[in-house]
Protein backbone atom coordinates (compact mmCIF):
# COMPACT_ATOMS: atom_id res chain seq x y z
CA UNK A 1 0.00 0.00 0.00
CA UNK A 2 1.25 3.40 -0.67
CA UNK A 3 1.46 5.50 2.49
CA UNK A 4 -1.86 6.98 1.41
CA UNK A 5 -3.69 3.89 1.75
CA UNK A 6 -4.43 3.42 -1.49
CA UNK A 7 -3.08 0.33 -3.51
CA UNK A 8 -0.48 0.52 -6.24
CA UNK A 9 1.23 -2.16 -7.98
CA UNK A 10 -0.67 -4.53 -10.16
CA UNK A 11 -0.20 -7.53 -8.10
CA UNK A 12 -1.65 -5.76 -4.64
CA UNK A 13 -4.29 -4.37 -6.89
CA UNK A 14 -5.21 -8.28 -8.34
CA UNK A 15 -4.85 -9.69 -5.02
CA UNK A 16 -7.62 -7.37 -3.41
CA UNK A 17 -9.80 -8.37 -6.36
CA UNK A 18 -9.19 -11.61 -6.41
CA UNK A 19 -10.13 -12.22 -2.44
CA UNK A 20 -12.91 -9.87 -3.37
CA UNK A 21 -13.90 -12.18 -5.89
CA UNK A 22 -13.79 -15.43 -3.67
CA UNK A 23 -16.20 -13.80 -1.12
CA UNK A 24 -18.39 -12.84 -3.55
CA UNK A 25 -18.80 -16.16 -5.68
CA UNK A 26 -18.48 -18.11 -2.16
CA UNK A 27 -21.61 -16.15 -0.56
CA UNK A 28 -23.89 -15.11 -3.30
CA UNK A 29 -23.53 -17.75 -6.09
CA UNK A 30 -21.87 -17.05 -9.43
CA UNK A 31 -25.21 -15.64 -11.10
CA UNK A 32 -25.37 -12.94 -8.23
CA UNK A 33 -22.13 -11.47 -8.41
CA UNK A 34 -21.55 -8.90 -10.75
CA UNK A 35 -17.86 -7.85 -11.90
CA UNK A 36 -19.09 -4.44 -10.76
CA UNK A 37 -19.83 -5.39 -7.27
CA UNK A 38 -16.46 -7.16 -7.22
CA UNK A 39 -14.69 -4.00 -8.31
CA UNK A 40 -16.42 -1.61 -5.47
CA UNK A 41 -15.77 -4.44 -2.94
CA UNK A 42 -11.88 -4.41 -3.86
CA UNK A 43 -12.00 -0.39 -4.15
CA UNK A 44 -10.88 -0.49 -8.27
CA UNK A 45 -12.34 0.46 -11.15
CA UNK A 46 -14.39 -2.38 -12.66
CA UNK A 47 -12.31 -1.51 -16.28
CA UNK A 48 -8.90 -3.19 -13.98
CA UNK A 49 -10.92 -6.36 -12.83
CA UNK A 50 -11.37 -7.09 -16.77
CA UNK A 51 -7.83 -6.03 -17.28
CA UNK A 52 -6.46 -8.39 -14.96
CA UNK A 53 -8.92 -11.06 -15.30
CA UNK A 54 -10.77 -10.67 -18.80
CA UNK A 55 -14.15 -11.69 -17.81
CA UNK A 56 -16.62 -12.65 -15.49
CA UNK A 57 -16.12 -16.46 -16.43
CA UNK A 58 -11.56 -15.14 -15.95
CA UNK A 59 -12.54 -13.92 -12.75
CA UNK A 60 -14.24 -17.15 -11.67
CA UNK A 61 -11.95 -18.86 -12.92
CA UNK A 62 -9.38 -17.44 -10.97
CA UNK A 63 -11.27 -17.04 -8.16
CA UNK A 64 -11.58 -20.93 -8.15
CA UNK A 65 -7.90 -21.69 -7.67
CA UNK A 66 -7.89 -25.04 -9.83
CA UNK A 67 -4.62 -26.95 -10.12
CA UNK A 68 -5.34 -26.44 -14.16
CA UNK A 69 -6.71 -23.92 -16.72
CA UNK A 70 -10.17 -25.43 -17.32
CA UNK A 71 -10.59 -22.98 -20.25
CA UNK A 72 -7.33 -24.26 -21.31
CA UNK A 73 -8.90 -27.97 -21.48
CA UNK A 74 -11.10 -27.28 -24.20
CA UNK A 75 -8.59 -26.44 -26.67
CA UNK A 76 -6.88 -29.02 -25.94
CA UNK A 77 -9.25 -31.80 -26.39
CA UNK A 78 -10.61 -30.46 -29.30
CA UNK A 79 -7.46 -30.29 -31.08
CA UNK A 80 -6.26 -33.76 -29.21
CA UNK A 81 -7.41 -36.11 -32.22
CA UNK A 82 -10.40 -36.62 -34.84
CA UNK A 83 -13.79 -34.99 -33.14
CA UNK A 84 -15.16 -39.04 -33.42
CA UNK A 85 -12.47 -39.89 -30.68
CA UNK A 86 -13.33 -37.02 -27.83
CA UNK A 87 -15.42 -38.96 -26.12
CA UNK A 88 -11.88 -41.18 -25.83
CA UNK A 89 -9.90 -38.08 -25.12
CA UNK A 90 -12.38 -36.76 -21.94
CA UNK A 91 -12.18 -39.73 -20.23
CA UNK A 92 -8.20 -39.67 -20.30
CA UNK A 93 -7.85 -36.22 -19.62
CA UNK A 94 -10.33 -36.27 -16.40
CA UNK A 95 -9.63 -39.60 -15.54
CA UNK A 96 -5.72 -38.26 -15.86
CA UNK A 97 -6.03 -35.24 -13.89
CA UNK A 98 -8.33 -36.44 -11.03
CA UNK A 99 -5.65 -39.93 -10.53
CA UNK A 100 -3.01 -37.10 -10.54
CA UNK A 101 -4.25 -35.18 -7.72
CA UNK A 102 -3.21 -36.88 -4.36
CA UNK A 103 -6.62 -38.13 -2.70
CA UNK A 104 -8.08 -36.16 -5.72
CA UNK A 105 -8.25 -33.27 -3.00
CA UNK A 106 -9.50 -29.97 -4.95
CA UNK A 107 -12.22 -32.07 -6.70
CA UNK A 108 -13.69 -34.02 -3.58
CA UNK A 109 -13.84 -30.10 -2.28
CA UNK A 110 -15.57 -28.69 -5.01
CA UNK A 111 -18.21 -31.76 -5.00
CA UNK A 112 -18.89 -31.92 -0.75
CA UNK A 113 -19.35 -28.15 -0.90
CA UNK A 114 -21.52 -28.60 -4.16
CA UNK A 115 -23.72 -31.38 -2.72
CA UNK A 116 -24.38 -28.76 0.75
CA UNK A 117 -24.26 -25.27 -0.85
CA UNK A 118 -26.30 -24.09 -3.17
CA UNK A 119 -23.65 -21.26 -4.26
CA UNK A 120 -20.80 -24.09 -4.56
CA UNK A 121 -23.38 -25.98 -6.73
CA UNK A 122 -23.72 -22.61 -9.15
CA UNK A 123 -19.74 -22.55 -9.15
CA UNK A 124 -19.34 -26.19 -10.00
CA UNK A 125 -22.26 -26.12 -12.75
CA UNK A 126 -20.68 -22.74 -14.02
CA UNK A 127 -16.96 -24.37 -14.27
CA UNK A 128 -18.82 -27.15 -15.70
CA UNK A 129 -21.25 -26.34 -18.42
CA UNK A 130 -20.03 -22.55 -18.82
CA UNK A 131 -16.08 -23.19 -18.86
CA UNK A 132 -15.71 -26.87 -19.81
CA UNK A 133 -18.72 -28.69 -21.39
CA UNK A 134 -20.90 -26.49 -23.43
CA UNK A 135 -17.62 -24.85 -25.19
CA UNK A 136 -16.75 -28.46 -26.07
CA UNK A 137 -19.79 -29.36 -27.23
CA UNK A 138 -19.89 -26.41 -29.61
CA UNK A 139 -16.14 -26.96 -30.71
CA UNK A 140 -17.63 -30.60 -31.31
CA UNK A 141 -20.17 -29.12 -33.56
CA UNK A 142 -23.68 -28.60 -32.04
CA UNK A 143 -25.50 -25.46 -32.33
CA UNK A 144 -26.03 -23.34 -29.39
CA UNK A 145 -29.47 -24.55 -27.95
CA UNK A 146 -28.21 -28.18 -28.29
CA UNK A 147 -24.87 -28.15 -26.58
CA UNK A 148 -26.55 -27.13 -23.30
CA UNK A 149 -28.16 -30.63 -23.43
CA UNK A 150 -25.29 -32.19 -24.88
CA UNK A 151 -22.65 -30.73 -21.76
CA UNK A 152 -24.94 -31.20 -18.83
CA UNK A 153 -25.30 -35.04 -20.26
CA UNK A 154 -21.33 -35.22 -20.86
CA UNK A 155 -21.15 -33.68 -17.16
CA UNK A 156 -23.55 -36.07 -15.49
CA UNK A 157 -21.30 -38.83 -16.93
CA UNK A 158 -18.25 -37.55 -15.64
CA UNK A 159 -19.77 -36.17 -12.73
CA UNK A 160 -21.06 -40.04 -11.87
CA UNK A 161 -17.33 -41.50 -12.75
CA UNK A 162 -15.80 -39.20 -10.01
CA UNK A 163 -18.37 -40.36 -7.44
CA UNK A 164 -17.97 -43.95 -8.43
CA UNK A 165 -14.48 -44.16 -8.98
CA UNK A 166 -12.94 -41.60 -5.87
CA UNK A 167 -16.07 -41.49 -3.42
CA UNK A 168 -17.70 -44.85 -3.32
CA UNK A 169 -15.07 -46.96 -4.64
CA UNK A 170 -17.07 -48.77 -6.55
CA UNK A 171 -15.32 -51.84 -7.96
CA UNK A 172 -14.16 -52.92 -10.44
CA UNK A 173 -14.45 -49.08 -11.64
CA UNK A 174 -12.27 -47.39 -8.84
CA UNK A 175 -9.28 -49.00 -9.64
CA UNK A 176 -9.28 -49.75 -13.12
CA UNK A 177 -6.38 -48.10 -14.75
CA UNK A 178 -7.79 -45.48 -17.11
CA UNK A 179 -6.87 -47.76 -20.21
CA UNK A 180 -9.58 -49.93 -19.10
CA UNK A 181 -12.21 -47.58 -18.38
CA UNK A 182 -11.86 -45.93 -22.01
CA UNK A 183 -13.87 -48.82 -24.03
CA UNK A 184 -16.41 -48.72 -21.46
CA UNK A 185 -17.28 -45.07 -20.75
CA UNK A 186 -15.96 -43.28 -23.66
CA UNK A 187 -18.56 -44.35 -26.40
CA UNK A 188 -21.12 -42.65 -23.56
CA UNK A 189 -19.31 -39.70 -24.17
CA UNK A 190 -19.31 -39.81 -27.22
CA UNK A 191 -22.59 -40.25 -28.24
CA UNK A 192 -23.55 -37.50 -25.80
CA UNK A 193 -21.42 -34.72 -28.02
CA UNK A 194 -21.67 -35.89 -31.54
CA UNK A 195 -24.48 -38.84 -31.22
CA UNK A 196 -27.95 -39.15 -32.63
CA UNK A 197 -30.04 -37.97 -29.83
CA UNK A 198 -33.65 -37.41 -30.16
CA UNK A 199 -34.21 -34.27 -31.55
CA UNK A 200 -35.52 -31.86 -28.55
CA UNK A 201 -39.12 -31.09 -27.77
CA UNK B 1 -39.30 -54.27 29.04
CA UNK B 2 -40.19 -57.09 31.83
CA UNK B 3 -39.59 -55.92 35.57
CA UNK B 4 -36.22 -58.39 35.24
CA UNK B 5 -34.80 -55.60 32.66
CA UNK B 6 -35.54 -58.56 29.67
CA UNK B 7 -36.93 -57.15 26.71
CA UNK B 8 -40.38 -58.94 26.14
CA UNK B 9 -42.22 -58.80 22.79
CA UNK B 10 -41.22 -58.79 19.25
CA UNK B 11 -41.41 -54.98 18.58
CA UNK B 12 -39.15 -54.23 21.71
CA UNK B 13 -36.48 -56.26 20.49
CA UNK B 14 -36.95 -55.59 16.64
CA UNK B 15 -36.41 -51.99 17.39
CA UNK B 16 -33.42 -52.45 19.86
CA UNK B 17 -31.41 -54.64 17.19
CA UNK B 18 -32.16 -52.05 14.64
CA UNK B 19 -30.66 -49.65 16.83
CA UNK B 20 -28.13 -51.07 17.46
CA UNK B 21 -27.67 -51.92 13.92
CA UNK B 22 -27.85 -48.04 12.99
CA UNK B 23 -25.39 -46.92 15.10
CA UNK B 24 -22.90 -50.40 14.43
CA UNK B 25 -22.80 -49.37 10.20
CA UNK B 26 -23.06 -45.77 11.06
CA UNK B 27 -20.13 -46.16 13.26
CA UNK B 28 -18.42 -49.18 11.38
CA UNK B 29 -19.59 -49.26 8.15
CA UNK B 30 -20.63 -51.68 6.21
CA UNK B 31 -18.00 -54.18 6.10
CA UNK B 32 -16.86 -54.02 9.25
CA UNK B 33 -20.17 -54.56 10.83
CA UNK B 34 -21.22 -58.43 11.84
CA UNK B 35 -24.94 -60.04 12.47
CA UNK B 36 -22.80 -60.81 15.82
CA UNK B 37 -21.69 -57.88 16.77
CA UNK B 38 -24.95 -56.04 16.59
CA UNK B 39 -26.73 -59.02 18.42
CA UNK B 40 -24.51 -58.24 21.29
CA UNK B 41 -24.50 -55.12 21.34
CA UNK B 42 -28.55 -55.44 21.47
CA UNK B 43 -28.06 -58.61 24.10
CA UNK B 44 -29.90 -60.68 21.72
CA UNK B 45 -28.71 -64.05 20.70
CA UNK B 46 -27.71 -63.90 16.44
CA UNK B 47 -30.45 -65.96 15.42
CA UNK B 48 -33.30 -63.63 16.05
CA UNK B 49 -31.28 -60.87 14.27
CA UNK B 50 -31.98 -63.31 11.84
CA UNK B 51 -35.54 -64.31 12.70
CA UNK B 52 -35.83 -60.32 12.04
CA UNK B 53 -34.13 -59.41 9.23
CA UNK B 54 -33.12 -62.55 6.96
CA UNK B 55 -29.73 -61.58 6.62
CA UNK B 56 -26.68 -59.00 7.09
CA UNK B 57 -28.45 -57.18 3.99
CA UNK B 58 -31.98 -56.85 5.32
CA UNK B 59 -30.78 -55.90 8.40
CA UNK B 60 -28.57 -53.16 6.18
CA UNK B 61 -31.74 -52.34 4.47
CA UNK B 62 -33.79 -51.91 7.67
CA UNK B 63 -31.02 -49.51 8.90
CA UNK B 64 -31.29 -47.36 6.12
CA UNK B 65 -34.62 -46.38 6.98
CA UNK B 66 -35.60 -45.82 2.82
CA UNK B 67 -38.66 -44.58 2.05
CA UNK B 68 -39.28 -47.47 -0.42
CA UNK B 69 -38.07 -51.41 -0.28
CA UNK B 70 -35.07 -51.23 -2.51
CA UNK B 71 -34.52 -55.31 -2.67
CA UNK B 72 -38.30 -55.34 -3.50
CA UNK B 73 -37.20 -52.82 -6.93
CA UNK B 74 -34.91 -55.54 -8.25
CA UNK B 75 -37.76 -57.77 -9.08
CA UNK B 76 -39.85 -54.81 -10.05
CA UNK B 77 -37.29 -53.83 -12.73
CA UNK B 78 -36.82 -57.44 -14.24
CA UNK B 79 -40.56 -58.13 -14.26
CA UNK B 80 -41.30 -55.16 -15.82
CA UNK B 81 -40.97 -56.01 -19.20
CA UNK B 82 -38.35 -57.01 -22.04
CA UNK B 83 -34.49 -57.45 -20.84
CA UNK B 84 -34.01 -54.72 -23.81
CA UNK B 85 -36.44 -51.87 -22.48
CA UNK B 86 -34.53 -52.37 -18.77
CA UNK B 87 -32.51 -49.34 -19.46
CA UNK B 88 -35.64 -47.07 -19.78
CA UNK B 89 -37.22 -48.93 -16.53
CA UNK B 90 -34.31 -47.78 -14.93
CA UNK B 91 -34.29 -44.58 -15.82
CA UNK B 92 -38.12 -43.92 -15.42
CA UNK B 93 -38.21 -46.10 -11.96
CA UNK B 94 -35.03 -43.72 -10.59
CA UNK B 95 -36.42 -40.75 -11.73
CA UNK B 96 -39.94 -41.55 -10.64
CA UNK B 97 -38.74 -41.98 -7.16
CA UNK B 98 -36.60 -39.20 -7.07
CA UNK B 99 -39.02 -36.33 -8.65
CA UNK B 100 -41.45 -38.03 -5.75
CA UNK B 101 -39.32 -37.13 -2.70
CA UNK B 102 -39.73 -33.64 -1.97
CA UNK B 103 -37.12 -31.84 -1.98
CA UNK B 104 -34.90 -35.28 -2.77
CA UNK B 105 -34.61 -35.50 1.32
CA UNK B 106 -33.39 -38.54 1.62
CA UNK B 107 -31.56 -39.43 -1.34
CA UNK B 108 -29.81 -35.98 -0.92
CA UNK B 109 -29.21 -36.70 2.93
CA UNK B 110 -27.21 -39.80 1.78
CA UNK B 111 -25.26 -38.34 -1.17
CA UNK B 112 -24.19 -35.58 0.99
CA UNK B 113 -23.34 -38.22 3.95
CA UNK B 114 -20.83 -40.32 1.22
CA UNK B 115 -19.32 -37.72 -0.07
CA UNK B 116 -18.20 -36.35 4.07
CA UNK B 117 -17.80 -39.80 5.34
CA UNK B 118 -15.84 -42.92 4.44
CA UNK B 119 -18.44 -45.17 6.66
CA UNK B 120 -21.67 -43.48 4.77
CA UNK B 121 -19.93 -44.00 0.88
CA UNK B 122 -19.41 -47.56 2.71
CA UNK B 123 -23.61 -47.79 3.00
CA UNK B 124 -24.03 -46.08 -0.41
CA UNK B 125 -22.10 -48.78 -2.15
CA UNK B 126 -23.22 -51.33 -0.25
CA UNK B 127 -26.62 -50.17 -1.18
CA UNK B 128 -25.97 -49.82 -5.03
CA UNK B 129 -24.47 -52.43 -5.69
CA UNK B 130 -25.24 -55.04 -3.65
CA UNK B 131 -28.82 -54.90 -2.65
CA UNK B 132 -29.51 -53.19 -6.34
CA UNK B 133 -26.98 -52.73 -9.21
CA UNK B 134 -25.55 -56.32 -8.96
CA UNK B 135 -28.29 -58.40 -8.61
CA UNK B 136 -30.31 -56.30 -11.67
CA UNK B 137 -27.13 -56.64 -13.70
CA UNK B 138 -27.48 -60.76 -13.08
CA UNK B 139 -31.04 -60.87 -13.60
CA UNK B 140 -30.46 -59.50 -17.07
CA UNK B 141 -28.00 -62.04 -17.44
CA UNK B 142 -24.55 -60.69 -16.77
CA UNK B 143 -22.26 -63.57 -15.26
CA UNK B 144 -21.36 -63.28 -11.31
CA UNK B 145 -17.64 -61.31 -12.22
CA UNK B 146 -19.01 -59.12 -15.05
CA UNK B 147 -22.25 -58.21 -13.12
CA UNK B 148 -19.67 -55.93 -10.75
CA UNK B 149 -18.34 -54.52 -14.04
CA UNK B 150 -21.77 -53.84 -15.35
CA UNK B 151 -23.24 -52.36 -11.96
CA UNK B 152 -20.60 -50.22 -10.82
CA UNK B 153 -20.78 -48.45 -14.49
CA UNK B 154 -24.91 -48.24 -14.17
CA UNK B 155 -23.99 -46.82 -10.34
CA UNK B 156 -21.87 -44.53 -12.41
CA UNK B 157 -24.38 -42.82 -14.22
CA UNK B 158 -27.46 -42.84 -12.07
CA UNK B 159 -25.40 -41.03 -9.64
CA UNK B 160 -24.05 -38.77 -12.06
CA UNK B 161 -27.59 -37.85 -13.23
CA UNK B 162 -28.89 -37.36 -9.48
CA UNK B 163 -25.84 -34.91 -9.20
CA UNK B 164 -26.55 -33.03 -12.50
CA UNK B 165 -30.43 -32.71 -12.10
CA UNK B 166 -31.03 -32.46 -8.35
CA UNK B 167 -27.77 -31.17 -6.88
CA UNK B 168 -25.66 -28.87 -9.61
CA UNK B 169 -29.52 -28.03 -11.57
CA UNK B 170 -27.81 -28.75 -14.63
CA UNK B 171 -30.07 -27.48 -17.50
CA UNK B 172 -32.11 -28.93 -19.84
CA UNK B 173 -31.88 -32.28 -17.70
CA UNK B 174 -32.72 -30.51 -14.21
CA UNK B 175 -35.87 -29.77 -15.66
CA UNK B 176 -36.64 -32.32 -18.54
CA UNK B 177 -39.20 -34.43 -17.79
CA UNK B 178 -38.71 -37.98 -17.12
CA UNK B 179 -40.20 -39.13 -20.95
CA UNK B 180 -37.58 -36.30 -22.42
CA UNK B 181 -34.59 -37.85 -20.13
CA UNK B 182 -35.28 -41.46 -20.95
CA UNK B 183 -34.18 -41.69 -24.98
CA UNK B 184 -31.08 -39.37 -23.87
CA UNK B 185 -30.15 -41.67 -20.98
CA UNK B 186 -31.70 -44.85 -21.18
CA UNK B 187 -29.45 -46.28 -24.50
CA UNK B 188 -26.34 -45.90 -21.91
CA UNK B 189 -27.62 -47.80 -19.18
CA UNK B 190 -28.96 -50.64 -21.48
CA UNK B 191 -25.51 -50.92 -23.17
CA UNK B 192 -24.01 -51.18 -19.41
CA UNK B 193 -26.33 -53.67 -18.57
CA UNK B 194 -26.86 -56.02 -21.71
CA UNK B 195 -24.35 -54.30 -24.53
CA UNK B 196 -21.17 -55.82 -25.89
CA UNK B 197 -18.67 -54.28 -23.82
CA UNK B 198 -14.61 -55.14 -23.89
CA UNK B 199 -13.93 -58.13 -22.03
CA UNK B 200 -12.55 -58.07 -18.90
CA UNK B 201 -8.82 -57.76 -18.75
Amino acid sequence: MSPGGRRTGDSGTRSAVLAAAKRAFGEQGYGATSVRAVAREAGVDPSLVLHFFGSKDGLFEAALELPFDPSGLVPLLLAGGPVDQLGERVVRTFVGVWDAMPGQGPMLAMLRSAVSHADSADRLRALLLGVVFHPLARGAGAGDADADRRASLVASQVLGLAVARYVLHLEPLASSPADELVPLVAPTLQRYLTGDLEPPP
